[in-house]
């Protein structure tokens, strides 16, 4: 982990940043009931109170308990509670069993958020000169923490209220502005060679996108756009989810077992074609990006479309230096949108969906974890995954960046995840 | 179902009743929270909430759709919801799933109740004669079947807490009035013959105690209380859970399978032995009898002590005529209490724990379900369990009686289970 | 278990009944390949190589071991091996890998067979006076042992066989004399009252058949012969498979995870019905009885049929006294035959297939299991079974009587079974 | 593919190789008994009678099928039954119960692979010039593929036999010429740079191995030799298995499910460590090369000694050029040996144990499957899987290259897999 703050971060004192991040988290849960901040609908998606609770057992854990004098732990039980999977700092709370957790209830959890917040300002306010660093790299570092988590608290109640017939919607529709019409995909021409690839050293970045290292790139081509659900369900309309041949074997094996026939919040209700959303369930905008798909999913669309998946260095090669800006969770929208008509070169790169690669998540040459629990945030996951780049309409602008690796498994389907196809030049 | 009404309810107009009873299952979850009411820790174990919604849908469905003029269902949504089993009335929402239902929240679930309720007291006010009889027995119907929901809310709740590292009390513990020391166990011999078994007739029964019939019983003996948690532990102590001679197969698999060493909430802390309890963690009080064991392990522990479990008509001839009374839902104590010292004969009959029978659930000769759809009550259940008596200290003393039957699968020991032995004379 | 022989088999000596038995199994396996006999299709259906094996081990673990002065072991693991359930006589070989045990090959085994035939042969013929008749009433035993696990290694090599896409016969039909019209069911009126259940203490029988005790029967009806497959297809043309009405809630729970639409070995191919036997795959014979029906089956057709099934205790008094007849192991048909046309009452008793009745598999009233191992072999098992009573087309005669208790799961429908269906009189 | 012959194969005639190859096949199984060919011990390890056809039926279907005049099927059953994964040639018979098919015996298979045999060799004699080409490179395919089936046979039958306790042995010993100390473990440098991968277009090889493109490489070191089980011993004896910190996140997860204590084979019995292998159970030879080891378990190694895995490009650079010569199938040891004392640079890179690499299995920049059926060979499987690089003792010389890329699942163990170690320059 660098020392150093990201751009948008860098312009503000930390403290103040802590602050806002931590109290827009709160803002997501604001208008929630208690029962919904306690849904786990399956083992991956953690409720809400304790994705509250988790992000402030972080500070309490790395900031404050070696750093602040006298601190003593605001419950002793929350170290296991609240431990996600950090071995180095002791044992977990089993993962299924966190949606049984009424107690400490919300009003608890809030409380126990204002403790650590109150300890970790005067912490700032006060640590001496020789553990500044230390203290304000781990701050830092748990406010990217919180912003990840923030994305996974949406993605995971998203699929909690999925699973109830009622249909709960999070938020209110944006007012649209009449629909929009995605211009055709183009196809857009990178030389590559021999290029760097990896956090460039200036702003925060997480270990796993270190170190920076040479990369050689034959020339290759990238959508201008996300794959729109109206291309997508030409897709289905082919029987994509019907042949063997567009998969690869797992995806198939996946697709037969789980019955598989579309994307995981598209409804088929008397020949309608809806959608499940942070809105609701509403019939589907067939010019917005087809989002929920797995990377089992994304892969057999490019095969049935005669393309590729891009690799994770194809896509940050052509991302870097780029803005970071689009439908971001700042935006208000939680739901991707259609690109621009006639939109620029590269629609979409940050914001709507992240973008499937055809990288197994592995370290990059060189990588060695950070010492302590703290090293166990990205290294030991580096199996069996795929990466993923550029952002949701769930993550905040701030966290994001061109070497930015997210990281699932083939067959998840639950974060908010696109497709961009690729192709050799 | 027999159209009367049980001897405690005749004294009273129904509409009380079902006022008093409403009134008491809402009493009951009165200091919760909404996370507490929501949870669902297992597939058996439903949420106080889902309790709370499928009782008033019971009232909903047989007793106002049917008979209340111009009822309009409260919220479309809610008759797949809170229908628990009943085919014959439409499809159900998952019962693994009951937890995920943030919604209704239970604010509107609590008003759903106030609404049925009101229009059940309507009806009850001004049905016309000609169908008064039917409303009558459905209603009554509906207040027992509320009474049984009434124990399995805070069975289901007990186990939800007892998942929880904080273990959250349910309620204080009553004022102690010092150790009983239940006195020893006696043995009572009855001469058994040609016996009459089953509903006699007067009062409310379920349709699973019908017809009445006669039993062919030879001499036996009943132990004039339950077995203790002293007596059990001699059964660990002499590693009643290491030896398969005493168990039945099926037992035996499911203690190797589970890791089975004690009864369900017992924990071993520090070497002392503690008891999950509504009260929270606490000691074992040795003198109370062991509660939360599974028919496996009542039939081992008979088999190690050279008995036998009684016969569901052995005890039923055993109990005929005795009065309901014991420690009971109505008492507030929410946990079995010791025996009374140098007590008559035939203790803990009713309350403290139900009793382990060795009958098999089945239909007594003669025996056919009602029509329609109340006759999923019990009917499609005689398969695989086993019959259990007398109640428990969360069973209502209205809702017992001699015949009462009751049932619950080998493994189970999530309700409120124990003991009595029984033998050959 | 009663010293006495059965009356088929009281005329002989003991030495020739055992060698008689003995070659019979060997008879059943001679034109087999060794892969056929080591197929473990499902943990519940054994190779048969591993039934050839286990029967040698039940003399030679309890007549030679005990019995034969300087018995040595065959093999030293064979103790393990080939125990199949009995923890006093220590550890199992685990069931479900029963069929990967290549070695002892079937060459070896057929050895270990003629090696524990020599010697039992000769401590029948020397045993000294004080322990032959202990010895006699093993062996005996282990007479019928042999018979049962005759039908079960039928019943587990038809089932394996079933699951070839060759369907491989096991034996040819035998020549047919044209079909069969059994006459229209009839209503056999029995009077019940208090009548004697159990065995009569002449000739073999097993510890569950014990004691015989006194039971109240009201008047009975019971049909006149087996449901035939055309009987039963009705219940399937109606509907019966989709219908929860029918079914007890565990077996409808089964219908829906399994897909249960039919009995187990019916096939339905390009509209026509076929049928998978041990003579291969044929056409439905729609005059003989429905086989390989689950007892939740058997219960759901006879409520679709109004009807109940019989309890055991109707069974055995209507079949007590009649001679053991019809279509058995000895008969060389293998299969289910229709009822003779015209027939008399109460056809198909003994012999075609298991009949499933209502009565859960429980002790007798006063019922204790053989002191030792031995007495593992019922008294455990006295749980979440069903009793079945009659024999089948596999079951060798002199192993059946009136008393005899077979006992099966609920939702097993790999052994012979089929459906009589009673009724209040 | 490539048209061309391997070089150890352009030697010798087409038909030659051809036969020689199935003839070693069935030299493989010649002294096993049917039942030992027909165990499938779990659903990835199909039994030896399943490769003897399945071999067959890939010649059967991808040459004799397409290109052999008037070729009618040996059995119309076989299409399905011996189909392994290629859906572009129809149905599969389900993985998992290949081992229930006793019929066709092994008698029929082997009549099966003489009919085909005799029909591969009459066309490859015969076939006119304008498809000689194509059914030259389907024949070399083929025979490459049956090469594979020759190691799988092996691996799949050694951990069938390790769940027999009778611990049966597939061959004798070699004659031992003595224990082998091999010298200490050295590090091998080498430079990096921008390197050719991939095959380089002469000799056959797989379509996964092309196209040959260029990678950067960063200076490297190789360790001298394998892991051996002493030094394994010591990650043991290091509580290696109890230390999360170790482990990847899948790792760990999956040795406490599946409660690993150290590589598949080892056993500990009486306090000594001994080992299963295809001589039966013997004392581990502790200087030999550890050998079934998963993915998850070499990484773990890896990073308790300090170092991690190569990755595919860093081993076959250091490869490329080298002689394929080592403990080979052909060696007929069938265990990984000892590497020379004072062994010269790079020992055992082939033969032995395949070596895990840090790699993911996907596909070269530019790789397109081949079209049709054959297509399926390698594509589909680049998902989660780990590549694996210079064969084992089981693998025939002939058919391993530099280049070859090895794939299997993160915990798998039951090939034979062992560690090298590699490391930063």
């Amino acid at each position: 982990v660098t020392a150093g703050l990201a751009p948008t971060l860098a312009a503000v004192p930390l403290a103040a940043t802590y602050a806002g991040v931590r109290a827009s988290t709160l803002a997501l849960v604001a208008h929630l009931d208690p029962e919904d901040c306690n849904l786990q609908p399956m083992p991956d998606a953690s409720p809400a109170k304790w994705h509250l609770a988790h992000t402030t057992w972080f500070f309490e854990t790395f900031v404050l308990a070696p750093f602040a004098p006298d601190w003593q732990p605001v419950h002793p039980a929350y170290a296991v509670l609240f431990n996600s999977y950090y071995n180095g700092v002791g044992a977990q709370h089993p993962r299924a069993e966190r949606g049984l957790l009424s107690r400490p209830t919300l009003a608890e959890v809030r409380d126990y958020r204002a403790r650590v917040d109150d300890a970790v300002a005067a912490l700032l306010a006060e640590a001496p000169r020789r553990v500044a660093d230390e203290i304000a790299a781990r701050v830092e570092l748990g406010v990217h923490h919180e912003a990840q988590h923030q994305e996974l608290l949406l993605t995971d109640l998203k699929y909690a209220f999925s699973r109830n017939p009622l249909h709960p919607a999070y938020h209110a529709p944006p007012a649209t502005t009449g629909p929009r019409a995605p211009g055709p995909l183009e196809w857009l021409r990178f030389d590559g060679g021999n290029v760097g690839i990896g956090a460039a050293g200036e702003g925060f970045a997480f270990d796993n996108e270190l170190p920076r290292h040479p990369v050689l790139l034959s020339p290759y081509r990238l959508a201008s756009r996300l794959v729109t659900n109206a291309e997508y369900r030409g897709f289905i309309d082919a029987e994509g989810y019907a042949t063997p041949a567009h998969w690869l074997a797992d995806g198939w094996t996946t697709v037969q077992r789980e019955h598989w026939r579309h994307p995981l919040y598209w409804r088929q209700v008397d020949g309608e074609w809806l959608e499940f959303t942070l809105h609701g369930l509403v019939p589907i905008d067939w010019t917005a990006p087809v989002s929920h798909v797995s990377y089992y999913e994304a892969q057999a669309y490019a095969a049935w479309a005669g393309r590729r998946l891009p690799t994770e260095s194809e896509w940050e090669h052509a991302a870097a230096g780029r803005p970071v800006a689009g439908n971001l969770l700042e935006s208000g929208v939680f739901h991707p949108r259609p690109a621009e008509a006639g939109g620029t070169s590269l629609a979409q790169l940050f914001g709507d969906c992240w973008e499937w690669t055809g990288s197994a998540y592995l370290p990059y040459p060189g990588y060695r974890p950070a010492a302590g629990a703290v090293g166990e945030y990205n290294g030991k996951f580096m199996n069996g995954q795929a990466v993923l780049r550029g952002g949701s309409c769930l993550s905040a602008g701030f966290h994001l960046r061109a070497s930015y690796r997210n990281f699932f498994y083939p067959p998840d389907r639950w974060q908010c995840t696109g497709i961009r196809l690729a192709d050799d030049a």
